[in-house]
């Protein structure tokens, strides 16, 4: 019942997602837009959409389902445009890292019976590195793809058949959706996911400096150093709008981290050095 | 010109040193020797070792060349016991993770024109869990393999060609080696080997206090999380060692991490946040 789906941003997750679309069998149309020609471009060769459009508002207006796969401040910025200029038949969705302030936008910009519909969606797959020439048919197969929906959200019957669409086809890329509610997710992933990013990005940083001058001693560390750093090659300009976004959970969860270190530092020569062993094995054994 | 060797401690380096050298082409003996039966059996099952001895000491005199493959401080117990059986027709080499004390025990003990020669190395390989059923005859393959000798040893003829023999066979096995005074080694590996399994310890336990309770919640951290905390396996019995013979280096690479980790929570919402993405960034590109 999709058949045209308008892609705005055809970074890693957008090209992803065309060609996983295409992968799982969409017969529809995909049109993209990107800020940048290239960026569309690459994705077009690749076969993730099938036609670039010139404007992001006018590739809305034309899909009944447009994924929203840009930066977290120029979602919420693309998300006030739309509501302008789309109606009762379109769906909105995204692929944004924190949910509280997209889904409060949605509230208040959507999800009336006469306006588009919003789903606020996040999915767990990604790679250090972005853009379109990484894109990958098979990024999101086995991934969990979080919803953080409105409970009291009033759809026409259109939208609410387009929300219901768009979540089979998540399923047929091959994520598991779970729904959370938007504060909860933005405080789990400061936990599961940005957490780790910004240790990495710490340890990286800590360790150009101390070892940076010595590339050939970086081999020393092997496979258990080169996987705890790989994040350190996150850009910025992915990561930027998730520490403005999600500040305070993430301070939280650095503080956490912070304290827990000093902890293992003062314990380097008493028992609690087995028992936070313990405590990290039990998080690896029921994983 | 090496064709007897004994491998004391057939665990997952002893074990994978002896499969490692049968690959290579190895072909003389090699007995293996294990605290416990069950592991010895399983190095034996595997073609580690060719025999089970019932003695390390015995083992080691009948060999030319022994390989201690136990914890640290069993290797320092062990080279005791070895100084008053050995001469200078033998050589001892270890696979420890910290040098500096096993230097100081090896150029007491061992490295006289009489005395058994020493060689203490550490192969920068391993895996998550130990054990024999995990050897494996590639660990070593592409691995860095550190040795910290002294440079003042006055080794036999016999036991200087040991020495030469056994550096050959490392490289036969896939690693390559690097030379380091051992103080040096022990500060170089509390950055690049040490730190990183403290930190995954420290976010393994924290996670495990914040979201072990749901299981589910896990898998949405996906290939991130599964890689910043898969040295959380790691065994305490494995690590105390290290933190017992190495405690003030990784004490200060520690405190150095708390600081970063402060300085980038207090930095979210500044420029200094772009700043640490891009040094964390110059660190996998030199890599």
């Amino acid at each position: 019942m999709i058949e045209r789906i308008a892609i705005l941003g055809t970074g890693l997750l957008g090209t992803s997602a065309g060609l996983a679309l295409r992968a799982a069998g969409f017969p529809g149309s995909i049109t993209g837009w990107n800020r940048s020609a290239e960026g569309a471009q690459a994705a077009l060769a690749m076969g993730a959409i099938d036609r670039i459009a010139d404007d992001p508002l006018e590739a809305a207006r034309e899909a009944q389902v447009t994924v929203l796969a840009v930066p977290i401040y120029a979602t919420l910025d693309l998300m006030e445009k739309l509501a302008g200029v789309l109606g009762s038949e379109h769906l909105v969705t995204d692929v944004g890292s924190t949910k509280l302030q997209i889904a409060k936008a949605a509230s208040r910009l959507f999800n009336t019976p006469e306006r588009a519909a919003f789903l606020p969606g996040h999915p767990m797959a990604g790679k250090e590195r972005g853009g379109a020439a990484l894109g990958d048919a098979n990024l999101f197969r086995g991934a969990v793809w979080l919803f953080t929906d409105d409970p009291n959200a009033q759809r026409s019957a259109h939208g609410a058949a387009l929300v219901k669409g768009w979540r089979e086809w998540v399923v047929a890329v091959g994520s598991r959706t779970i729904d959370l509610d938007p504060a909860r997710h933005d405080e789990l992933v400061s936990w599961v996911s940005h957490l780790p990013q910004f240790v990495a990005t710490a340890l990286s940083a800590l360790l150009e400096e101390e070892v940076g001058e010595a590339p050939e001693l970086k081999d020393v560390g092997g496979r258990a150093l080169r996987e705890m750093t790989r994040l350190g090659a996150s850009p910025f300009s992915m990561w930027r709008d998730i520490a403005y976004t999600n500040t305070e959970a993430v301070e939280a969860a650095l503080h956490a981290l912070e304290q827990r270190l000093a902890h293992l530092r003062e314990n380097l020569r008493t028992p609690a050095l087995r028992e936070e062993f313990e405590q990290a094995n039990r998080f690896r054994r029921n994983g």
